[in-house]
Order: C-alpha cells, then sequence, then structure tokens
C-alpha cells in the first residue's frame, strides 16, 4: 500500500507543520542545505519508494533559490522512485509574467510550469493564481483552491461582514471580489482609476456605494502596498467608515510595510501563503492559515475525490 | 543572412565584452533587472528574428539566481525567434552533483542540463566541466573547451615551466595533469591521501619527484582551497622548491582567500571563467583570460569549423 508522505522544503516551514497536523502525518525527514559555494543539497532521510509524497514549497522571495530547492528535491524524489510527486505551491512566483505585455519579454509564468513538468511532477496544488490561465500553462492536473473562504470567514466572526462593502481596487479584480462578496452576502464596488492625460496624477472614481460603509478591499497578492494604499485613501475620501485590506498573498516587498503603516486602513487580512519574517509582522496585519483547506485538499486528492466542494462555502 | 549576436547575462560581464571584442561585435541590447520582490525583469532591446545568438552567463554564484537568468533569457530569446540559440557557459554551476553519491539524492547537474534543454537551447560551450560524462548529460552538441593551453601559455611566458613538476592534487585528477603536462613538457607527480583509520588525520604521500623543482598543482576548480593549500605544504615538506597552484574555476568560497594567504602557495594561475569580486583579487592570484579561447570559438562554431584544433597547441 502507498503511504501519504508530506515534505516541507525551506519557504515555509510553518505552514508546512500545520498543514502535516491537519492530514494527521509527520512531516518526512529531509535535509536541505548549502555547500560553502552557496550550492543547494538535498538529501532525503527516509524511504519514499512507492509513495504519494506532497511537497510543500512557497516559490516566494527569494524566488530562485526556492524555487530551485524545490526542482532539486522533485529530481530527488523521482530517482528515488516515489509513486506520485505532488507539489503544493501556496504562492506561485513569477506569475505576474504570464504573458508578453511588450516583445521580446519572456513567459517566465510557463518557463516555470515547464521546469515543472519536465522535471517529473505528478499533480500541482495551487492557490488564488495570479491568473487562471496558468493553469492551462500546465498538462497535469492542477487543483486551484482558492483562499476567500477563509478570508470572509474571518471578516464575519470579527463582525466586519455586517454592512460591509467589498471592493475591487481595479477592473481586473471584480470577478475576485465577488466571489468574496458572495460568501459575506455583501454588494461589491469598483475603484476606476483613470489617467486623463501622460504625466498626469490618476484620478480614482469609485463606482458604487461607499458612504458610511465598512469597506474590504480584495486583492489576490499586495506586493508594494502602492494600489491598495492609494485606494484606501479615495475610499476614505468618498466616506467610507472604516477601510480593510484583505489578500491572500503578502508579498510585500520594499516600501509596502512603511506604507501600509502610513495608510488609513484599519487592518490588512491576509493568509500564511507566504511566511511574514518578524521585521512584516506589524499590529494591522492581521494572518489567517491556509492550513485548514490545503490539508483537506491533500486528504481529498488523496482520497480520489474533488476538491471543488471545499470551496462552495465558508470554510468552517 | 543571419546576424551573430553576443548577450551577456549579469554573472560575468567583463568577460563577455572581452569574448564580444575578440569575436569583433558589440554586445547585444539588453535590459536584466529586478522587480521589487527580486523576481528577474528581462527585456531584449533589439531585435533578434533569425539571428545566431550567443549568451554568455557563468552559473557560478549566486548559482540560482545566474541560472534563473540564463533560463528566462533562452525564453525571451526563443519567443522573439532567434535562429539559434548557443550558451555560453565558462563556469557551470551544480557540476559537481553529477551522481548519486548516497541514496536519495538529487543529480544536479542533469537537472540542470535537462532545463537548459527542455528551454530551447540549440548548443552548450562549456569549460573543463567537473566531469567529462556531463557533456552526455545533453543530447545537443557540447563544444567542451580546455583551460590548459591558456595556463601553460602564463606558466611558459614567466619562466615557470623550466625544471617544473605538474602535479594532480589527487587520483582524480591525473588525466588533466597530463594534459597541462604536455603542453609544459614537464614530468608529473601525484598527491596520494590516504587515511589510515577513521578520525585519523590524512597522510599525503607523494608519488613522483618534487626535491628541488618547482611543483605547479593543478585542478578543474578551487572551491574551499583545502585541498590545494594541504597539498602545497605537503609538497614543501618533501623538498619542493616552489609551489605554484592552478585552476580553470576560481569558485573560492568560503575560507578559500584566508587558506590561499597563509598557505606556502606562490602563485594561484586561475581565468577569469568566474568574475572575482574585489575582496577576492589579492596578489598571489593571477587571472588569465579565456576570452580569445570563446572567441576564437564562437567564430569556428560559426562558420561551422571544428573548435578541437584550439586545444592541440598552447594557445597562442
Ligand atoms: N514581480 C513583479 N513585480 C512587479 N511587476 C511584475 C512582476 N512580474 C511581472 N510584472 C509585470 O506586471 C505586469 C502584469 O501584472 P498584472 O497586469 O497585474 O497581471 C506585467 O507587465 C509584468 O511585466
Ligand atoms: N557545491 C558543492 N560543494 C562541495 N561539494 C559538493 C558540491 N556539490 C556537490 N558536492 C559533493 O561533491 C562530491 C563530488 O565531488 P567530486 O568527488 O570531486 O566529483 C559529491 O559527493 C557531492 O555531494
Amino acid at each position: 500500500d502507498s503511504n501519504l508522505k508530506i515534505f516541507a522544503l525551506n519557504s515555509n516551514r510553518p505552514l508546512a507543520e500545520k498543514i502535516a497536523e491537519e492530514v494527521g502525518v509527520d512531516l518526512g525527514k529531509l535535509s536541505v542545505d548549502r555547500f560553502s559555494d552557496g550550492e543547494i543539497q538535498i538529501n532525503i532521510e527516509e524511504s519514499v519508494r512507492g509513495d504519494n509524497v506532497y511537497v510543500i514549497q512557497s516559490t516566494s522571495a527569494p524566488v530562485n533559490d526556492n524555487l530551485m530547492e524545490l526542482l532539486i528535491m522533485i529530481d530527488a524524489l523521482r530517482r528515488a522512485s516515489a509513486k506520485t510527486i505532488n507539489v503544493v505551491m501556496p504562492y506561485y512566483g513569477y506569475a505576474r509574467q504570464d504573458r508578453k505585455a511588450r516583445s521580446r519579454e519572456p513567459i517566465t509564468a510557463k518557463l516555470v510550469a515547464n521546469m515543472l513538468e519536465n522535471s517529473g511532477v505528478d499533480r500541482v496544488i495551487a492557490l488564488d493564481l495570479h491568473a487562471a490561465q496558468i493553469q492551462g500553462f500546465f498538462d497535469i492536473p492542477v487543483d486551484h483552491l482558492m483562499g476567500a473562504p477563509l478570508l470572509a470567514e474571518y471578516f464575519i466572526k470579527e463582525g466586519v461582514a455586517q454592512d460591509a462593502v467589498v471592493i475591487s481596487p481595479d477592473h481586473g479584480g471584480v470577478t475576485r471580489a465577488r466571489a468574496l462578496a458572495e460568501f459575506l452576502k455583501s454588494p461589491i464596488a469598483i475603484i476606476d482609476k483613470r489617467r486623463p492625460r501622460a504625466n498626469v496624477a490618476q484620478i480614482m472614481n469609485i463606482i458604487g456605494d461607499v458612504k458610511g460603509k465598512k469597506c474590504i478591499m480584495i486583492d489576490d497578492m499586495i506586493d508594494t502596498a502602492g494600489t491598495i494604499t492609494l485606494g484606501a485613501q479615495a475610499l476614505i475620501d468618498a466616506g467610507a467608515k472604516e477601510v480593510y485590506a484583505s489578500c491572500t498573498h503578502a508579498v510585500l516587498s520594499g516600501p509596502a510595510i512603511e506604507r501600509l503603516k502610513n495608510s488609513p486602513l484599519k487592518e490588512v487580512v491576509v493568509t500564511d501563503s507566504i511566511q511574514l519574517p518578524k521585521e512584516k509582522q506589524i499590529d494591522k496585519i492581521k494572518q489567517v492559515s491556509v492550513a485548514p483547506l490545503i490539508g483537506a485538499a491533500i486528504k481529498r486528492i488523496n482520497e480520489n475525490k474533488p476538491v471543488s466542494p471545499l470551496f462552495k462555502k465558508v470554510f468552517k
């Protein structure tokens, strides 16, 4: 009989430990080290022969190191006769480079998909991909999980959901805002950015009613936090009572933390798809774990059950 | 008609510039940047449609960043309709992980070969691969260049070659020592390391005559410099007059520079396959450029001529 084994690489061990607990197994024994010159050294320290193996790795920063760690691990697992290799990528790095926006650009999200597929992965479990099209970059099964039910659960528990409006920070995010709004039974509004002429400041026009309301802005990721903090100010200026931001992936690079601190945002509700280093753990940022979702997905996949029922309702 | 274009990535621009000069072209216009979160952003800033493109990149430290830069560049070139994509890797990272030394280890040198091949490379030009077998990890043409003629040229010019003995620092390096010795018309000797019992210091036994001789130790790379500095001391203890070390790839990680400084080595003669940062440019280290060799190889490849005649004699 095949065992289910879960291995954690270095990007997000706390999440991997929680996922293993949800599934009810111990993390597999593994050493991931660096040689003196910085090359990655991996040794799997228990048999995986004939096993169904799940590897947990977010390809968040340092993205190239985390990606290579993952690919080297897959190489080692394949050569060690694992039965199936299932890659859990709570955060998929390079997802924004998903199309040629200019001539002679790479499509790195597809390169990453090719690398994973060619390395011998059987299945990918992803969470709130920047574009749903990335699923189609693979020819192997990709389970695309959704963090919205977990974020919704937080806002309901904290009493924020009543009298709230879910805000899409741009045109591209309306589908995502709709999904959260359905869980919260809230209306939606959209921030409509226009630049009247080149070199003139953007005008933020709010489509929908936010006066006196609690606003919940939702995006797949917050990176430098420019969009979300400017949007928050625009909502306050339009008479919003309180503004929350929410996203699945807390990339939070460059000026993000300073911007969030200085913004009128009341709370920034994120998941633990990306591990937050100490210096980014500010009071305003509230973390919701995706471990129950990913753990449930792994159990269902291992029992050959569909994972989609997990997104039909608020999670718990 | 197809143009020959050379592009430099970030690992070793000085070498790339010299190679372009040898070939007689300007480096192609390219921007290689980082997004705020550390993801690599590449844009090729001139047409490569129908061109024979050569990309110069050593996958030295930071190895994962340099490798991803290379793969993303290849992706962009392929999508931009380059006619052929030729990758020049003066240093091939992960080359030492070329076999399973223990159970459940990866073979990362093969993973790297697969990644390059699957990304659409037509040809690889490599230099003193750690193991010649790595050529067989590819199914595309790999030109395997040899640095020995250039190193030999240095020792001849500096008058070190007369009355010299070429030393292999271990059993595995005898073929390499023979090659250099042929160019120098010198005899060879071998350092024979034995560990009589576990947890007992190694004994260094020298096979061959070194008393009163100038000794030139040769290896493919010097990484932490442990082997080479211990070997140098053993040669001095055996009555050598002077000891030189020589290698193609100056990895020089961790304690290497301190060890070289404190060793009895007179000079450490290396190539510029890996760019030496300022803090590693100590007096003892002499750099010989591989640009004439690689430049000549590119010209011959582009004229459909074999590159092997380049190694039949001392280079200049
Ligand atoms: N890591 C990154 N940080 C910021 N922008 C990126 C990153 N990766 C790709 N992009 C750019 O973001 C754009 C896509 O973002 P979006 O319009 O939100 O899908 C493309 O033009 C990319 O060049
Ligand atoms: N970057 C590295 N630094 C030091 N040792 C390595 C590195 N990569 C691989 N190795 C190990 O070096 C051994 C191969 O070296 P060699 O015997 O000189 O071919 C293998 O056992 C590898 O595990």
